[in-house]
């Protein structure tokens, strides 16, 4: 049994029991590496846990689904959840410390402190739809940094957008973390990997197959020598509007790093999607001249 | 001349020289305490930078006049600012290091990130006439926090609700710095110290006793048993109406934490005021039941 004390993956829930860990970490001078999640992991978190494990010290992957980045309407309730799987997949991948707090414990009474960012960072994409969810996770992602004393965090490019934000935030506000962006993690037919895909029914796990199709269609087309941002983006939104159980919410290019509007493709020019098939709505992208960085 | 190199002010005024002096002392394991300021140092920054040599093996002064928190129309550019007398009185007090940053490098290009709190700690009070000021004064101080990874911060209990606003985004967000209110420090004949008295001529001068006279009679009729804030309220204002020289912005009684209006007095009820004499707008206050904690 003593060998296994140590491979145990601690689950703390309150600031106080992560302060305990983290305290410990920063008194003997290892690195901390953050994954924040929503929880119900996939290969995408795996592949984000695994970088974290490569590079750093000590491992702490949050599993919180944040209630602020959810407008009334949207799925925060029926957002799929599994601790106990999740707890076996951490302690799996090597992580050593699981934050899993409630929302009481994030956002106590008389929490009144939000970090706002400019509307052309986090009112175009999905912020045309979803107008207060980057502020939730700006706000989140902000207390995390605090709460974890990071040295590194790590974030999918498949919330794109997501990456940008973060990055400009942590920018911005001089939080000090290094950002770590990792690529989109696809199932065998070219899905990306996503919590959401449970939504999806059989037929429609089928139909969802555009949003990849529309992203080969368009790496195609840049490997091709297309430069006109616009003349992929109305291929890709032509592939996908053949698919009947599928209604685009948007496809744009813009620039991976301050999102605005690119109609020329250059290196760095971030294609993005959101989709929905039947109710759920599935997002998905690429950049060219390589993954996120 | 070698016993002198360690007695030595570092002055920094980029993000990088600041980094590289900052991780020499983290990796040493060394505490670090932060006096933010706007420089033209008087006795009362002197007290914070007192406290925070006593408390911490480092201690970083920013000096900062932060364009953010000031409104078009108030005094950015007129604010005294005198950095060699601040960068001698530093050395005088054994500061290790003082940030003196353009607004450039704190803000450059592209910046585009802030922190916004309830408008019942930041539209109350100064607020009311300074919409955006606490906005620039959590957002510069949250990166100052990153910058400086400050294990203790000190803040004059003079700004009582820049005080309040700070300890509370300190909170909200997690920032994990101990913040560290320190009392109000007054010239022999009561007025508060500011960087901003240097603007009364002789005359002013003296009209501005009426702040800290109201907040002695303030202070007398909470000794004597009044227990109804509105009437303590009342009575300065008489105090301070008297003077012809003096307009008032605001006098209220409010609780110290969380800034909401007080008619009872208890223990931590935040008596406090702005007052313009002449063209030159003042502030002082007092907290029942002792000092800023």
């Amino acid at each position: 049994m003593e060998g296994e004390i140590s491979m145990e993956t601690v689950v703390a829930t309150t600031k106080e029991e992560l302060k305990q860990e983290i305290d410990c970490w920063r008194n003997a001078g290892e690195t901390i590496g953050l994954v924040p999640t929503m929880g119900y992991l996939h290969e995408g978190h795996a592949s984000l846990i695994r970088r974290a494990r490569q590079e750093c010290d000590r491992v702490m992957v949050s599993v919180f689904v944040n209630p602020t980045q959810f407008a009334p309407g949207e799925d925060l309730e029926a957002y799929p959840r599994d601790f106990e799987r999740d707890r076996q997949l951490c302690r799996q991948l090597g992580v050593d410390l699981i934050f899993h707090p409630t929302p009481e414990v994030m956002y106590p009474q008389g929490f009144g402190t939000t970090i706002a960012m400019d509307q052309s960072m986090t009112g175009v994409l999905c912020g045309k739809t979803r107008p207060t969810h980057f502020q939730g996770v700006c706000t989140v992602v902000c207390k995390l940094f605090g709460l974890s004393h990071a040295d590194r965090a790590y974030f999918g490019q498949k919330d794109a957008q997501q990456l940008a934000i973060v990055r400009k935030m942590n920018r911005d506000l001089d939080l000090g973390v290094t950002v770590v962006g990792c690529p989109i993690v696809r199932e065998a037919d070219g899905l990306a990997k996503s919590s959401r895909n449970v939504y999806l029914n059989p037929q429609e796990r089928q139909a969802a197959l555009v949003l990849s199709q529309a992203v080969k269609l368009g790496q195609e087309k840049v490997a091709q020598g297309e430069t006109d941002a616009d003349a992929i983006v109305s291929a890709m939104k032509e592939h996908i509007g053949k698919e009947p159980l599928a209604r685009i919410d948007y496809v744009e290019a813009v620039d991976d790093i301050d999102l605005r509007p690119a109609h020329t493709v250059v290196s760095g020019t971030l294609f993005a999607m959101a989709v929905y098939i039947g109710k759920t709505r599935l997002i998905d992208n690429f950049i060219t001249g390589g993954d996120a960085k």
